[in-house]
């Protein structure tokens, strides 16, 4: 691991962008105290860690900024090295000079995540709490938070950690065995080893069982809302959409970064997919919009089937459920039927549709909640995240690699495979899991990694 | 003066609204320590003035983030109160899960300018100051910076203060002549009197002149660009703004607060002003246009005046210029014809027009610089700010007052009217000036003043 990057002092924005009452702006390296003395009215050198002190930001003579600047000592900051925050007042022009100064005097820009990346290089934390940091920067429900926070604390990482810790102890027994192949000895304890093999197995296998369903908390549960032309899909989105965003509170910026038809019920996030009326027609251009709806069903998670009220059967309703659900619904999909127009239609006449569906007037709001309750239900206690989960595609990768090269590791152990080759399936296995916690790690992973950060993170 | 406010522990998001690597949350007021103790996993009562503690906001015994926490003990803080600052991760989610979890522990919600309003309550800096914070906050370039960052140092209120105790001084003389109003006695010495006086008048109307300035500088110098349609006036702006733009750095957010036609030339805001091409028409609509435009020439200070050069004489162009200088250019105005589209014409038909104007070639961009030099320079000196230089319409509305009640107060000891009219002039006087500094002040006034600030300053 190159240690170029240490040599350097960054700086960086590191609160939202755009005017607020007051702006932070992080610096780190170890020339971090002799750039900021030289800009500030007030030694810090001499200041205690963890320490803050109002006074003035100066270009020469010129006063830019009354600040409170808080000291952190290496080792005993974000990144492990000498640090200052800076809260400036949040204008633009404020934290732009601020900065261009700070560049001035010996500083760089930060790029995305470096900050992170020296916490990780310096051992303040492993790469999986590294990256859950910046899904709990963006996490928007409380899902997301749960599972974010939960690997940013150590999370499945302690464990896999130990997993691997035991299988390297194997590892160089292994390769010790090697060195004195002549002699045909095992110190490595074969029947030992196959439990722990086994172990090992079955915690890959968990973890990536729990991809699904960190997928769904990192990107909301899939749902797509199909039906006939003018049925009332867009109204029915509306109608949620409008609902729950009365919910969001009086904090500034609370709707900001939330994703237009994304909806929170019960702690879940439901990602819905506006589809394109169904029907049979003729015209090129609505048919390809009509594939694309189906397209979505594929993916969706819960479909919601809608039907207006107004001019069709109850028994032409049924006759179209039963054929939709032959037709396009899988084992993982759920199928709710959506009775709509409730308030216009006799509804005497659908009685017989009353297990089947969720009566509603989407015009109205009539029935919401229990619409609400039906998609709760059908994600199930998915929700919850006591468990270990996966939210991450660069770990899923890393975990089937870790898979395959375990489960060779098990065959060549039940075939009595020579040591030589038994070694070389568990160096690879060893390698796929140190890739998930960062044990294992190169420059160009970790660039790809830091790159989706933030700037200031 | 109430201290209703003062009983309230308030809370709110400091830094800019939305996403970001991290985010403040400020908390301040009498109950703070306890409010934050009941969520945070440390104690920090006995924490000193100033220092910051890493540790865990916590929902029962559900982790709500890691953060860093500062603690400011009263009077030593923003606001003179018991104050804590915590940074957390800048997820929105988290953001608004802390300050919900604050409100539920006995904090609310601050009003927008709510901290501020506390800092001035609580003496920690005068009403003008308070207000220039408000200013700083929305300062956009050099000249409205340093404008705000002096009048928040003290800058004019410093020497208002001082002219306004001496005269304060004087009042309580008269009153008490009056009080041995049958004895015919002067403990106010005239002479001394008039000539502070003088010296108050003076200093009001010096702050008075400055307002054209400081709108100027607040807003940006305003400059109406007109002329026939297809002249290139949107070609021009466009141009202008292109160009100016590219000069952004690369800190997030900085264009986003740029107002879309304002332009930044030598630390000089320019507010460029869209109209309607002008020309003889009998469309009722684009007459309306035309109108406008003209109104807007009215108001502006600098007027670019564009001609294309494609089908048009040099003498044509000269009579154009004299005839719009001659209605509609008043004497503070800096007219500057603008001579277009020179890439396509043949300059040596306009050599006459040589040093009446600019010529140009909007579309290639060519000879921007001449123009840019040519706005800076209609604007003269007026960009610097070592002077006093008033920015606020609430100022200058309490300057006029007070300038016409001590005009009142001079002319009465000119005509030697007795003392107890006298006194009350001057009691007008002192009042205005007050409203200034916040040295008189009212619910109504503060009310308004801090209604215009952004919430969590």
């Amino acid at each position: 691991m190159t240690n170029i990057l240490e040599q350097d002092t960054i700086c960086a924005l590191s609160t939202a962008p755009g005017m607020g009452a007051i702006a932070i702006i992080r610096i780190s390296g170890n020339k971090t105290f002799d750039v900021v003395e030289s800009i500030f009215s007030k030694p810090i050198k001499d200041k205690n860690s963890h320490s803050a002190h109002f006074g003035l930001i100066k270009d020469g003579q010129k006063i830019i900024d009354e600040v409170l600047l808080t000291v952190f000592k290496n080792p005993k900051s974000f990144t492990g090295e000498d640090s200052v925050e800076i809260t400036c007042h949040g204008s633009v022009f404020i934290q732009e000079q601020i900065i261009q100064l700070l560049i001035r005097s010996g500083a760089r820009m930060a790029k995305a995540g470096e900050f992170s990346m020296r916490a990780f290089m310096n051992g303040k934390m492993d790469l999986s709490q590294t990256e859950a940091i910046a899904d709990l920067i963006s996490s928007t429900n409380k899902a997301q938070h749960e599972v974010a926070m939960h690997q940013m604390r150590g999370g499945f990482s302690t464990e896999l950690k130990g997993l691997r810790q035991q299988l390297l102890d194997f590892a160089s027994l292994i390769e010790l065995e090697l060195d004195f192949s002549e002699e045909d000895v095992e110190f490595a304890d074969r029947s030992q080893l196959e439990l722990l093999v086994e172990e090992i197995t079955n915690g890959i296998n968990t973890l990536m069982e729990s991809f699904q369903l960190g997928n769904v908390i990192k990107n909301g549960v899939p749902v797509a809302i199909v039906g006939a032309p003018n049925s009332g899909k867009s109204t029915l989105l509306n109608a949620l959409l409008n609902e729950d965003k009365a919910i969001v509170s009086e904090i500034p910026g609370t709707t900001r970064d939330v994703i237009e038809d994304e909806i929170i019920i019960g702690d879940i996030a439901f990602r819905f997919m506006d589809t394109a009326g169904i029907r049979e027609t003729t015209d090129t251009i609505e048919n390809l919009g009509i594939k694309r709806s189906f397209e979505q069903v594929k993916k969706a998670k819960i479909i919601l089937l809608m039907f207006g009220l107004n001019d069709i059967s109850a028994s032409t309703i049924l006759n179209q459920i039963n054929d939709f659900k032959g037709k396009n619904i899988q084992g993982f999909q759920t199928l709710i039927p959506i009775f709509n127009k409730s308030d216009t239609a006799n509804i005497n006449d659908f009685e017989v549709l009353n297990d089947k569906g969720v009566f509603i007037s989407a015009k109205l709001k009539t029935n919401m909640s229990n619409l609400r309750e039906r998609l709760k239900s059908s994600v199930g206690n998915e929700g919850s995240s006591n468990q270990l989960i996966v939210t991450n595609a660069r770990h899923y990768e890393a975990l089937q690699r870790s898979f395959e090269a375990i489960n060779r590791v098990k065959m060549g152990l039940s075939s009595q495979i020579p040591g030589d080759l038994l070694a070389m399936d568990i160096r690879e296995t060893l390698h796929c899991l140190g890739e998930i916690t960062g044990d294992v790690s190169n420059d160009e992973l970790l660039g790809n990694i830091f790159a989706n950060f933030c700037i200031g993170k």
